[in-house]
């Protein structure tokens, strides 16, 4: 068993030991969903206020909305929720690269098998190069799709790794 | 402003103030990812045991690896994680439904128009009726991706709702 898999062990222990909340229900109780980043510097819970059952908490690189398009619509249709909140952050690792670069980097990896492969299936990796515009974008985006009733509130937020602070731009 | 708006920029306010992390680097300092589902009774911090800084957390509808599959390589060749944590749990939503279930939502609820976008482009909601063989499944296709080099550890767990404990079972 590696080091992980132990601290995931230990870590339930001691969450479990004390858990309280198993009678909460499916259905997000605030009927909301966040859309964030999966940056190892962000916990939703603490820095936006979550609490246990409230809401769900989709996560991806870049916090995507085009990506997160499949959970939206099944947040929504099957399980009620009625506002998004969508949060990137500041030094975002989807800052630093381009499609062409991360190319490169599974060719040189991974192989050419590992390229093709890639290529056939996931052909874009959704970088971008200006962070407010890109949360502008995405809110813009989930505000024109059919897919997202009218009557969805969306806002649009920049958390700041470095102040902890996170603030509305749309 | 809503309510949900509201509670993000006080819980920020209140986060923001005792905040010390801003020293934390992109990369993810313990090179591993958490996959979990956006399931608003999941706590990944505190069920799994992830400290600010150390594991990427990326979470969708099922915590369906074919979904995560650009942010995972993401995380791997440009960030350097070699390890993942794949997480489902008790009482899913997307042990609820089908493909047809769905589609007919979106028809009922959002028109003709909207059903016909989605099946232009988001035709597989990805839901399972195993839970356990679920797990298995997603770990076999990482295991297999050529896009998942043959080093990275995985395992597969099962968070309990009922009980907050995760149990390994891949």
């Amino acid at each position: 068993m590696s080091a992980i898999q132990k601290n995931v062990e230990s870590a339930s222990e001691a969450y479990s030991s004390l858990f309280t909340q198993g009678h909460l229900a499916l259905p997000p109780a605030k009927k909301y969903l966040v859309l964030t980043c999966m940056d190892a510097r962000i916990d939703p819970a603490q820095a936006f206020g979550i609490d246990l059952g409230d809401a769900h908490v989709i996560r991806n690189a870049g916090a995507s909305a085009h990506d997160a398009l499949r959970s939206i619509i099944i947040s929504e249709q099957l399980l009620g929720t009625r506002e998004i909140v969508l949060v990137k952050h500041t030094g975002c690792g989807m800052l630093t690269f381009t499609n062409e670069d991360a190319y490169g980097l599974v060719e040189k990896n991974l192989g050419s098998d590992a390229l093709a492969e890639l290529k056939s299936r996931q052909p874009d990796f959704l970088p971008f190069s200006d962070l407010e515009g890109a949360v502008k974008k995405d809110v813009q985006y989930l505000s024109d799709s059919k897919l997202v009733p009218n009557d969805i509130t969306i806002s649009g937020w920049i958390y700041q790794v470095e102040t902890g602070k996170t603030v509305r731009v749309a």
